[in-house]
């Protein structure tokens, strides 16, 4: 019999197993053991300018692959990771988090020692408000079993975890324990059946059905089995902008991101003049409905997610996503709809005006033709997040934002994160000026791995959200010249753009670059917002000013 | 009779009579209509490239002025801080965190809103475990109170403190209460006298007392009290780490810094040589002892801290440092004893050698030659720190460090906070390459202020401290070229010294700038350690191996 792996090898060994093949973080004592641990690993370890950046990174991760981790030492470290985790959290991406800690013996005196900043037990505190399972590995004989179930809940519940492992427990032998790790929930079945009975009759008897898919399709691995659905019902529909992206945008069936008034009008005249519409793995959170401005009326909808059914106002609790869209399918027979049509997303025509200044409507017009099917969009907050509501990726999964908890700063990272996790695909980065400047240190480490990634700073000098909603000097920031990044950050070409002839040949040239990542600076007047900006700013400006 | 103030303006009204003058952060639209009433105020805001790097900031502010303030909007933004400021609570640094929340009409409907990760009660719970006093101000009748509550608390525990707004309570009137914010405690009169007695018996028959002075002589305004009490006693006097520059480093009684193996040895020599030892504000933390190096016998010791005094092995309750330390004086007559020799500190002798590579040891001798009377010393993380223990800084409270809590990354934006608070300072920034590439974009900042500071990049290429505990190819970071760092990030003139000649060039160029930010990177080999460095990661291995 093979002795026990120690429990620092053990974690690594489930996590590789699970899909994760890197493990993002900054070195510090605490955790330099299980570093260690991580180099004569089959993982590899990808080091970060930052630890909140190694959290964005390991959520990008996580979004492409499954699951993504993190480790990190004691106190500055995770501390550091607070609010990029809280976002992966609001965003169901599950990360693991592994914080390094003092040894269980050096903790038994209650020293004052480096990196401490309360009593021991405060850091796990912090972590179970953002995370849906933690544990202190602080002794051996249960560990291998805490780790399960931690793991286990990070792969249910697509949410955060968060293990602290002490430096002096890391190289101590586990004990094997018999028995699975509690497992998942299960739909009930009567209500799962009547469920759907109901809403194939609702089906049926409907004129003009919609669907809107969300960000739980994609988290519920649902993707193919959205696709069949759309194609058997002859549905046609649309995502919400926190789910851009779970179908692929070239389905001859999609019309676009739906967000209320601050969407594209085409998209919203479809879907809220539907008889029936199909919500599957929405959230009603502020940003998807638009602040607010979604019209869709309760007495036309079925909504499933988050392990219920919603058919007008009654509802059916135990019934999960995962059951309810099969199960919709088989019992759906065909329908006698012809086949809807979607919605191509906007181009740019007669692209490039030579001398013609850049505006943001005509870029996102002309990435449009330009996005090829290699390349994943990671997409920062801010308007080139509203803008990017009219992109439309080749395939699914390849859009990544924050858009609900919406932190400034996640695209960068995160494109990091997606280079790792798929070195088949090609980032395109899109950031605006003020989240460049919080985490865009990232780009430096894209260099470093040599990737392909394209970055488009939309610069418009300043907070522009902000600037619609209540302007003031605040909204100034530091003017940095973006496309002279190379200089400082290591080896990335950098161009500047102000017109479209510009930009046009700084993008062919950056297509045609491969062996290192790529900058386009374009300028932007702050008062040319996109126009779903505008009327984000109009309705957010109306809540601050009460 | 006036109209009460908003609850906004009150708080602003009571942080700027405290002396606040200036308050960092990053407007979001939660906490934009307070940032409207800051640009009505006297006070300034200082824009800065992210949260956590406000909170530094507001920290090294704090840190010379005795209050900092830093306003964030909520979740990303007030999640972003949480690292920053659990520092500065294990620092004893008092930061005022505003953090704007959704108005408490919003909250009432549980909605899922941008930037909300959990239950509102949350974020609330987070800073609970990182500050002193907490309140959300969402009742407007009690609001006034519960911000002198909490200055209050701020003000007297020497700690960080956090105040919630939500943003429709920013601008309702509040109540004036009577009476005064719950007063400061206050010493136990039989116990002060005691203790003082006894110790000036102790000191009436030592033969060769010592004095080591920690930092909560600085958070307790003792300074110039300390410096009457060297010159009154004829004690030879050192600093701890976290306490350097309690004393001006010129003072003519001045040891050097004491911290065990870890410090310069001819200061630890006649420390822990002493018969008799006062130990005033010193916190027994493992950097300050030299990762528990120290040979300090308390049956020779008189520590005077955290509200206590213990002599050898017994203990005075309720003994306050701003008592003890004034009545000792008075208590003591003149002393018989000839007035102690000081111990400069190390110079570089032929300094610049031309051709010479630039060595850690060296640096810091030039540094010490060419520190001039106007310079505020902000050391960030690392070998700087290590090897700044042998700079004399001129005056008092003129060397800024994260010297426990030691998260990377601090030196940056407090000399931002520095420069912001003292005008008539000049800061000097000691920082790695490591640590620079956290948060280094601060200085982008300094460049939009105009301000003269000098920064010194230490690059050694990588995380140094950790390689000479446990190496791997987790210590490399990526390689930038700091010196042309003006590129990209504005008016910044940079410097790149590979050897002495080169060093003294660019230091005599920067020293003449002073309209702008001088940059000099230093290239140093990572196989050139300081001696200190070398003393403590032979230790810190230990700890790490077990």
């Amino acid at each position: 019999m093979a002795a026990a792996p120690t429990i620092g090898e053990y974690l690594l060994d489930k996590l590789y197993a699970a899909g994760v093949a890197h493990v993002f973080g900054v070195p510090g004592d605490y955790v330099l053991k299980f570093y260690d641990q991580i180099v004569k690993s089959p993982i590899q370890h990808v080091g970060t300018t930052r630890e909140d950046t190694a959290a964005f990174a390991a959520d990008g991760y996580a979004r492409c692959r499954g699951l993504g981790a993190l480790a990190v030492t004691y106190g500055v470290g995770a501390l550091n990771v607070v609010n990029a985790v809280a976002g992966a959290h609001a965003e169901s991406s599950p990360v693991v988090v592994i914080s390094g800690a003092p040894g269980v013996r050096e903790q038994r005196e209650d020293p004052l020692i480096h990196h401490r900043f309360g009593p021991f037990t405060f850091q796990r505190e912090i972590f179970d408000r953002i995370t849906c399972a933690t544990a202190v590995l602080d002794d051996p004989p249960i560990a291998f079993r805490q780790i399960d179930r931690v793991l286990a809940a990070a792969q249910h519940h697509r949410r955060p975890v968060y293990l602290e492992l002490p430096r002096d427990v890391v190289d101590v032998a586990g004990y094997p324990m018999p028995g699975e790790a509690p497992v998942a929930s299960s739909s009930d079945p009567a209500a799962l059946d009547e469920a759907v009975l109901e809403t194939v009759s609702l089906l049926e008897s409907s004129k003009a059905p919609a669907l809107i898919a969300g960000v739980e399709i994609h988290r519920s691995g649902l993707q193919d089995t959205l696709v069949q659905l759309v194609d058997h019902l002859r549905l046609p529909i649309a995502a919400t902008l926190s789910g851009k992206s779970v179908i692929g945008e070239r389905h001859p069936a999609y019309l676009g991101v739906y967000e209320g008034a601050m969407g594209p009008q085409a998209a919203r005249e479809r879907i809220e003049a539907a008889d029936l519409l199909l919500l599957l793995g929405v959230a009603l959170n502020d940003v998807d409905l638009g602040v607010y401005t979604a019209q869709l009326d309760p007495k036309h909808m079925v909504r499933a997610s988050q392990g219920e059914v919603m058919i007008r106002h009654h509802r059916y609790p135990r019934v999960r996503l995962r059951d309810f869209v099969p199960l919709l399918i088989k019992k759906c027979g065909p329908q006698g709809r012809s086949r809807p049509a979607g919605i191509p997303g906007p181009t740019a025509a007669g692209f490039p005006k030579t001398g013609e200044p850049m505006q943001i409507g005509r870029l996102i017009g002309r990435l449009n033709e330009g996005l090829t099917p290699d390349m994943v969009v990671v997409c920062d907050v801010g308007d080139c997040l509203f803008a990017a509501v009219e992109l439309r990726v080749h395939e699914r999964t390849e859009f990544l934002a924050s858009a609900f908890y919406t932190t400034m700063g996640f695209g960068m990272p995160a494109a990091l994160g997606a280079a790792v996790a798929r070195p088949d695909r090609r980032p395109l980065v899109l950031v605006g000026d003020g989240a460049f400047q919080m985490t865009g240190t990232e780009l430096s480490t894209l260099a470093r791995i040599g990737s392909n990634a394209i970055v488009i700073v939309f610069n418009n000098k300043g907070y522009s959200t902000e600037r619609f909603i209540l302007d003031g000097p605040f909204n100034d920031i530091a003017p940095w010249r973006f496309h002279a990044i190379g200089k400082l950050f290591g080896d990335i070409a950098g161009y500047e753009a102000a017109t479209e002839d510009a930009f046009e040949d700084a993008w062919r040239r950056a297509l045609a670059t491969r062996d290192r990542p790529s900058l386009i600076e374009v300028h932007l007047s702050p008062s040319d917002p996109s126009p779903a900006m505008k009327r984000l700013a109009q309705n957010l400006r109306e809540k601050v000013e009460g």
